[in-house]
């Protein structure tokens, strides 16, 4: 019960963690010092713990990194905006 | 299979994704873009799925979760350093 109370949790901080970053990137209209090879990396990898979670039918696992996804492609998406 | 291969890779990718972060923060001494609500919510949210990873003995969770924690404490002492 801890362990599903630490996992629930675990997954909602690193998802909403993305929403200030994307926040302060689409106020400001400066994401120069943003490593856009890091949030492509992250981007791609959340991407397949969202096809690891649709193959093992794990709901929790499917909206964290669907959640997150959808953050980190519209940062890179600013970023690429922005340079 | 194909789940656990794609599994490791999403681990894999999610760990290193943060390495060229560091690197661009400590070679350009420029952190201004980056949020730190992002990375301290984040460390908290990786620091929860290393306790989780050892409360179910899982070490692939562990080492991912491990290593990303490094580079995103690393991470914030520099933005914490410089600005």
């Amino acid at each position: 019960m801890a362990t599903l109370i630490i996992g629930i949790a675990a997954g909602a901080l690193t998802t909403i963690a993305f929403l200030p970053q994307l926040i302060r990137a689409i106020k400001t209209k400066h994401t120069k010092d943003l490593s856009l090879i890091t949030f492509s990396l992250f981007g791609l990898g959340v991407a397949l713990w969202l096809v690891y979670g649709i193959l093992l039918k794990q709901l929790p696992i499917i909206l964290a990194n669907g959640f997150t996804l959808i953050f980190i492609v519209l940062i890179a998406a600013v970023k690429i905006k922005h340079g």
